[in-house]
């Protein structure tokens, strides 16, 4: 065993714990208290086993499983970026990017490279694998939101054409669990947990 | 697909939210809060495939990562019992038993019996992947409580001897890091982050 390759891994393992530090807009389901992204990586991840039945042909279950698990890593340098802060999502990739380099950079290079090309699978959503994970990202808020009446649209507002369209990638990533997340939505407007997009009057 | 049965799959997936919530004694590495086991399940995941060059022969590196990701979810119903708590150690198994029937119950009667399996292997502690499994278990905590300068150890009094007798399964479990968790051992007794054992005087 190569002692320098065992030291780069476990400093990698060591500084992922700060994952367990940065905040999403998401409540728990209780309500309580806003969610990590660590405990959020873990929550889909389970998802995606729970789920796996519902994957189109050609989803690798363990393959996006791993993306799960870091497809936020890079949010330790980068923070998180409120799905609907359409300013701050322009600078995201940039600092992502960076972040990328860094943190995967810790590992021996062949992991290096491995997790970022999972990463950048992630991210490029063209694959039957990143697009199922992609889908379970977006359902999990979706079930917190419906969980706690509302919870992150309540407080900032949003209205149903914003969730439609962060919800989209379901409907192409998972499509046997597209009429339940309509559904859902649908649950939320009536319930007033979600708002309907203000008409224009036309003059 | 069966209403029904995305139905109990979901209702699955909204219940284990509540493991975000169960505090282990380990802190977070840079010691602001206790870690919970959602987290915790996530980062043992991670070390899982990072690590998995160091696997023993016949152990089934996404087998492994299924089992650590819903290693702790009886702790929703049963808490999580301090490793070093000998008089909560037991009462543990069977309040863990009766939670796993609970939980694991929440799904369709497949998928429940497959969780359960799972986590009975875990417990069991006899396949190779079942002991890679543990090994990473008990190594997490290790670099938490070195990286905090003893964390858990100083604040309950924990001896080197503890120590040794709860990281006794990655000998076995995971043979080619075990050399790395002495030398990690020594290293935090000479730091006196870990007591020795008090010395017996024989009268």
């Amino acid at each position: 065993m190569a002692i320098n390759r065992l030291t780069q891994q476990i400093q990698f393992i060591i500084e992922i714990d700060r994952l367990k530090q940065i905040l999403r807009q998401t409540l728990l389901i209780d309500g309580s208290r806003r969610e990590n992204s660590a405990e959020h990586s873990w929550h889909i991840a389970v998802m995606a086993f729970t789920l796996a039945e519902y994957a189109p042909e050609g989803v690798d279950i363990f393959h996006a499983i791993k993306m799960l698990l870091i497809h936020d890593l890079v949010e330790i340098d980068a923070g998180d970026t409120f799905c609907y802060d359409v300013q701050g999502n322009h600078s995201k990739a940039e600092k992502e990017t960076q972040a990328a380099l860094r943190l995967f950079g810790l590992l021996p290079l062949d992991q290096a490279s491995e997790l970022r090309s999972l990463w950048d699978e992630f991210e490029a959503g063209e694959t039957a694998t990143a697009k199922f994970a992609a889908a379970l990202d977006r359902i999990q808020p979706l079930l917190h939101n419906q969980q706690t009446q509302g919870g992150t649209w309540r407080i900032h507002g949003i209205r149903r054409d914003q969730v439609m369209k962060r919800v989209a990638p379901v409907e192409t990533g998972a499509p046997e669990l597209w009429p339940f997340v309509l559904q859902l939505i649908e649950d939320c407007v009536a319930a007033e947990y979600l708002k309907e997009p203000a008409i224009e009057i036309q003059g």
